[in-house]
């Protein structure tokens, strides 16, 4: 049974895993609360994958002293050994009274047997499925259940819909403050994924450079993916200089080697968007944002390879010659791209919208 | 002085002035709130041109006992007879000790001469200029200092700017609570101004359905301009079972009679917007709620003939190939249409942007 206080520290067990939101990749963001006598004795979360898990931290935080107590974990406690010993084995050694979840793993290694060995060691185990627990590691279970990481797009448009001039003619379509905030997405993503145009074109870096997410031991760049089929990326591109690793996607036909990238080269003519997220799951992606331009931006949209657009809207009109925001040729209505409003925000002089695929 | 005390008066004058919001046009929104010994003794608001004005009902509500009293007005008190007497001779006549108003009028027979004859009548006068108190008289203000009234544009897109497919299917692209939505603007609105294009293609019915905005003497239905070179409006067009007063504006070669409606010829070969506008300031219109396709919103929009946009954005992508919202030719990002966003709200699965124009 789980009351209304069980929830208070469970939420506040997420709050403390979302202090992980840029570092713990390719782990989910775990926090950690533990209470007894109505007291919190201990409080933890998972900071980098390799390092000790949120529960482990928690009773350290507790003196190492939580029998009798309970403890709220805003995912079910591990119990197989990764780069950690099992999370359960020290619950059970630490004689806590009582486990609340708010999640279940979706990793086919725990996925309840967390749960039933804290039971079988006499431990009393409630769990929830606390919606903010889920949407904090929407993307490691994507990975882990579709074999693929949550999609995010990132678009910056006028407000009839359009990103540059028909001249090519763009910058800067939003405030600077619009462009700040792509820091916090990039931040907690594991991947950038772009375009050979958006290389050519802007020359981007697509990297992390506020301070802000800088946890301690350096800011965590994102892996940067470019899509470019028959392998164009210039050696003296800036993302090479943004101190992430760089892979350039590439189709059959295209060289096998760049001085400064690895080449993961698909067997088709193009580039399939479908196989390269495959492939980043492969390598650890729970988190994808997709920064490019109307075509590959169109091919995610079309295909139904995303989960969430970030869609900053200018306040301004560029008119019907203007360029699109993306590549997409829909016939009938009924064929729109469809979502849900997730959340609005004024963000400099322009509006943040997170859209939310319609399942 | 003003003091904070003054400035809670002052906002509840506004507050009461807005029950006015659907109904006093041509005149402005009134509202007076009467304080004696730190009580509110009398509140009233203008209902009706014609009817009498907020002071007086005010002063009828303080049971015509206002002596010594101090008056809050939203807007400079009248000193010249018009349908009504002039308020200023009725608070001398009740002997009030002062008179506090939140905005100076526009009206060029009252202009601060409002104020001094209440001061030569020994009454102490305190004027500020209360941006709510401007705000919602902002078409009447206009029309009284620019000969135009405020100018609104509705207009409802997909996230990617565009109202209907290629094909011109299009109903409907937002939620049935964003079209319940723009009743509200419509009611308060003088005229609504629109297109043959959109008259032969959807037959609206633009009139003010909700019965919400039936103040008891029935709902007041806008004017309805229909921008109409060639003068095609069919006589069985919904527009003339709305309720409304239908204005048909043709050019110099249109024929000079409908069954059903006023023709205003104008000279050219075409519909002039602004000549238009000016016409409708002169027949008393405030506000006027532009609700047409995409060449007359373009041209408004381009022609900066307008004030507000009023955009309701549907939570879809309909692709490039899409109709765009107004006929809008750019070539330069200097030359954007530019505005800056006064108000966000989520209405239904949409989302609504209120866009003032960038002066």
């Amino acid at each position: 049974m789980i009351g209304e206080l069980d929830r208070l520290f469970l939420r506040r067990a997420v709050e403390l895993a979302e202090r992980g939101l840029h570092s713990t990749t390719p782990n989910p963001r775990v926090g950690c609360v533990i209470v007894r006598d109505g007291r919190v004795i201990g409080r933890g979360w998972h900071v980098r994958s390799g390092e000790a898990h949120a529960e482990v931290n928690a009773i350290a935080d507790a003196g190492n002293d939580v029998e009798g107590a309970t403890v709220y974990v805003s995912l079910e406690p591990c119990c197989h050994t990764g780069l950690q010993p099992p999370c359960t084995e020290a619950l059970i050694r630490g004689r806590v009274r009582r486990v609340v979840g708010a999640m279940q793993d979706p990793d086919p290694r725990v996925a309840g047997k967390g749960y039933r060995a804290l039971r079988a060691a006499g431990i009393v185990v409630d769990s929830v499925e606390l919606p903010e627990a889920f949407q904090i590691n929407a993307g490691f279970v994507k990975r882990l259940t579709v074999g693929r990481p949550l999609v995010r797009i990132k678009l910056a448009v006028s407000l009839d819909g359009r990103t540059a001039m028909a001249s090519g003619e763009s910058q800067w379509i939003t405030s600077a403050e619009a462009r700040a905030d792509v820091q916090a997405w990039r931040a907690r993503s594991c991947a950038i994924v772009t375009g050979i145009g958006t290389v050519l074109s802007d020359d981007p870096r697509l990297n992390v450079r506020d301070a802000a997410f800088d946890g301690g031991g350096g800011i965590r760049q994102p892996m940067i993916a470019v899509a470019d089929t028959r392998g164009r990326t210039p050696a003296a591109a800036r993302i090479f200089n943004a101190g992430a690793r760089v892979v350039i996607v590439t189709g059959g036909r295209a060289p096998a080697c760049h001085p400064h990238a690895e080449i993961v080269r698909q067997a088709g003519a193009t580039v399939d968007l479908a196989e390269l997220l495959s492939w980043l799951a492969g390598e650890g992606c729970n988190e994808v944002l997709v920064e490019a331009g109307a075509t590959v931006a169109g091919t995610f949209l079309r295909d139904d390879l995303w989960d969430e657009a970030v869609i900053y809207l200018a306040p301004k009109l560029l008119g019907n010659e203007a360029r699109p925001m993306a590549d997409l040729t829909i016939e009938r209505l009924a064929s729109a791209v469809r979502g849900t409003i997730r959340d609005i925000k004024a963000v400099g002089a322009d509006l943040r919208v997170v859209l939310a695929r319609e399942l």
